[in-house]
């Protein structure tokens, strides 16, 4: 396993996730806002597409993979092509063919989806993608949270009626909760700005934290939440449903879920045939959610002083053996044994001092550490539970039944 | 689940595995040489990407995700940014500094890897990648054969010493064998050219194909093969190594293994210490395989006169049921009873002929297909295995006991 871990803190990594994910050997910055994802960042990466995924295929979204590069034609189309400023990145092929690299895939879905939706048999549809993305921020910052090159995961929906569409909106708003339940996040979901991408109503699911660039409002069952630049709520004011008074915090937006409408149908001729017989713009939705990004918060949520526990759904590992005993055939052992058993274990084969790799266990952030320390040659282990901080001396023979939950 | 098929066959797909990609709904094309895959296609493509995981994971490589955006100052070192020409797709971002989308990645893993490995103890290492590359092809054609915007695996390995690198790149070569053995192919290993990537020696994975554009030599036994241009040889010659006689093909280049040497060490400084004290460039090896053009070389050795039969280790669906009951109702209760078997089944509910379903079913090569006719009511249906075109009447009631395999 390749985790190059740092013996400083980066000097450019502002805040404490990113300099986690420097000094742990998780990704190499290459360019502003442009890193490489390393084995032990990507482990954790593929952990979350899987459950995002998960969630979404159970709601009947079917997945596909769109291209980056996409031709000017459609963006004109759409009407983007000049509306959408610098942030686009734009290229030309040999030819002298104007291209950009897609940030969001509105286009692309609906130039895919025009050819064969032409009646109502064929609505609801919804399908997504996990994707590279591009946007060209004007200072890329906090290492993933405002890159220039970002995982996303964009769902398009494509309805008869509003209330179809309505209908689909609530399943998957339920499906993003399942998602950050599953990912040990604690989140509220404000109303918020459609933006660049436009449409009539859209929300946002935003992951509670210091470090968040947004301000969000919430009253204290978290039933009612609202973006502050819309709201203008003050602290302590009565919540306007009415349950409790509301609070503040600082949210890092995670996922955005917008109902479009006829937005892009409409200035791009994506109509069918409803059961009148008459021609109508197909109604959609959209619905991101930063992958990347959400590495990083939930990062910043499961770390403490710059001792890091992942939550056992999105770990890289779940037990990490340093051994200390005087050849390591000991601790050689005991790995094999852990990994016999199915678990995830990381073994510690390095010629480092303890402290090193205590440091480094720090921020790689197993749930489970094993110390084979001085008393390893009598047959006993320290197996640590870094969540609750308890220590357990434990019988090498009686490994099989220590409960790593 | 969204499968567009067309009634036409597309005029500007010239091979068969392109013409039934399109018409058979799995991608769509947006610009030359650049797709979207629909959910069929995709499923596809993530069963490959798996089985190479798998293989590769299991020689000790470790998966990483590297940028598509690689800034114009690697590629100066590395003395690539003029050498490669027009196929390497350029652009400035706002603030006017220089890119490429990255055809390949070199420069980057070596950026990656100088700053760590600095000792012998730290060597070898065994890194890849899946991901997305571009390379603007001047005449882009065959759709996924050579396309512009494709998916590639890269894996790089780096060694102490020039045995070391052998016995790597012979682990990688048996991988590869295990791979293209997995997904059912048919091909030879030749000898080729180093092109664009530099190196001492390489070899080329070709899938043997009518349509394949390079033209290869072996033996009878397939334990000899060339690349012609390289060797010069004639059919009917006897095969050097004097194993049968020579045989030519074509072939599609499905792989290609490097051993890089010092190409990129040295220019790029990535150097370590060895065990004698002395500072030495790292040597290096390089193995990439066309995730996409993959795809598209298993639909060309599994389809015979536009019907198609994929391999089970990557079909997208191995039954499809072809309701033609008259509400659907007991052709909808076989589909549940086979999902209930957890095998992975395709239910065409549409409202079209029967022919229409047929054609369809052709296209999306299922290797068993469920035909819910007259004499469902009675509780029979046919099973036909589409591999050996062998039909068999089977009692509804027996369902469970069918071997699917």
């Amino acid at each position: 396993m390749f985790i190059p871990t740092l013996r400083e803190i980066p000097k450019d990594a502002e805040i404490a996730s990113h300099q986690i994910l420097i000094k742990g050997g998780y990704m190499k910055q290459h360019a502003a806002g442009i890193y490489s994802y390393l084995p032990l960042a990507y482990k954790v990466i593929k952990k979350i597409e899987q459950i995002v995924r998960e969630e979404l295929d159970k709601i009947g979204c079917s997945e596909l993979l769109m291209p980056a590069l996409q031709s000017k034609d459609l963006w004109v189309e759409s009407k983007r092509w000049d509306a959408y400023g610098k942030e686009l990145m734009r290229l030309k092929d040999r030819h002298d063919r104007e291209f950009c690299l897609g940030p969001t895939h509105e286009e692309i879905i609906t130039a895919i989806t025009r050819d064969s939706i032409n009646s109502y048999k064929k609505l609801p549809l919804a399908l997504y993608q996990i994707q590279t993305k591009f946007r060209d921020e004007f200072r890329p910052r906090f290492g993933l949270m405002r890159g220039r090159e970002f995982i996303m995961k964009d769902l398009y929906t494509f309805h008869a009626t509003e209330e179809d569409l309505d209908q689909w909106y609530l399943a998957v708003r339920k499906a993003y909760i399942a998602i950050l339940d599953r990912l040990g996040l604690t989140y509220r979901i404000v109303r918020a700005n459609s933006g660049q991408i436009g449409g009539s109503s859209s929300e946002e699911f935003m992951i509670l934290c210091d470090i968040g660039e947004d301000e969000i409002a919430y009253n204290e069952e978290g039933t009612f939440a609202s973006n502050v630049e819309i709201c203008k709520l003050n602290e302590g004011d009565p919540s306007p449903d009415g349950i409790g008074v509301i609070k503040h915090a600082k949210g890092i937006e995670a996922g955005h879920i917008f109902k479009l409408g006829t937005k892009y149908s409409e200035p791009m001729n994506l109509n069918f045939i409803d059961i009148d017989g008459k021609k109508k713009p197909v109604i959609m939705g959209c619905y991101g959610m930063g992958i990347s990004r959400l590495l990083m918060a939930i990062l910043e949520q499961s770390n403490k002083d710059f001792k890091v526990v992942w939550p056992k759904s999105v770990a890289p590992f779940l037990v990490h053996v340093i051994p200390m005993d005087k050849n390591g055939e000991i601790g050689y052992d005991i790995y094999m044994q852990l990994q016999a058993m199915g678990l995830e274990v990381l073994y510690d084969d390095r010629n480092e001092t303890a402290g090193v790799k205590f440091n480094d266990a720090d921020l790689i952030g197993t749930k489970y550490r094993i110390i084979v320390g001085r008393k390893a040659a009598e047959g006993f282990i320290e197996i640590k539970n870094m969540a609750t901080l308890e220590t357990a001396e434990w019988a090498i023979s009686n490994l099989k039944n220590y409960s790593f939950v």
